[in-house]
C-alpha cells in the first residue's frame, strides 16, 4: 500500500564509516517510532538523498519531508540542499518540502543542557 | 571569587550571523542554567576558544571542560580541536577535557524524535 508521505533524515556524511555511525544512531529513535522515515546523505555516503527519494518513488510516495540533521543552516541548506530538491522535485514530479535544520528547534538546546549537567553530576 | 571549573560550549563558527545567532540560541540554556558556562567558536568567529580560555585563566580558573556543539566527530574534532586544546594546556599550564560531541549522546536522538513526531502532528 503506498503511503502519503515520507520523512527523510537528512545528514551531511562523509567517507568516515565512524562519522555515518553516529548519525545512524541519532536517527534510529526517529526511524523506529515513524513509520517511512529514512536516513540519507548528502554526499561522500550512502543512501544518497537521491537514492531515498527514488526508492520512495518507486513504491508509490509523492509528497516528501526532508528533516536535516543539522545544528545551523550554513551554506548547504541554504543553496545546495535546495537545489538538490528542486532537480529532484522535477525529475519525479513530486513535492519535497524541507524542514528547517533539527537545531533550529529550542528542543534541541533543552537536550544540550540536560547533557550538560547531566555529565556535571556524575 | 575563583571558580573550580569552566564549561565551555565550542560550536563551529561563520562568517554568516545567522549561523552564530542559532547556536547561540542552543548554548542559551546551559548557559542560563550552568554557572560559569560560555559559548565560544573554533573558528571564523567571536569569542574564539583561545579567548574564552584566556578569560577564564585571568578569573582564576585553572580546569576546563569543552563540550563541542557538532552532531559528530569530523576532522576538526579529532585532529584541529585536540591541537587547539594541547596548545592552550601548555600556553596556560591548565587542564582542559575534551568531552564527546553532544550529538554521540542518545537524549540527542530522542529530541530529534520528538521534533520530527511533533511536526508530523501539527
Amino acid at each position: 500500500m503506498p503511503e502519503d508521505h515520507r520523512i527523510i533524515l537528512l545528514a551531511h556524511g562523509s567517507s568516515d564509516k565512524r562519522w555515518c555511525d553516529t548519525f545512524e544512531q541519532l536517527a534510529a529513535p526517529t526511524v523506529n517510532s515513524v513509520p517511512g522515515s529514512h536516513i540519507a546523505y548528502m554526499e561522500l555516503a550512502t543512501p544518497s538523498l537521491e537514492q531515498v527519494v527514488e526508492q520512495g518513488v518507486l513504491e508509490g510516495v509523492r509528497s516528501f519531508t526532508v528533516v536535516p540533521l543539522f545544528l545551523a543552516a550554513g551554506r548547504h541548506l541554504r543553496k545546495d540542499v535546495p537545489a538538490m530538491i528542486r532537480s529532484l522535485e522535477e525529475i519525479h514530479g513530486i513535492s519535497i518540502h524541507l524542514a528547517p535544520p533539527i537545531g533550529e528547534n529550542p528542543q534541541l538546546g533543552e537536550a544540550i543542557r540536560d547533557v550538560v549537567t547531566q555529565g556535571l553530576a556524575q
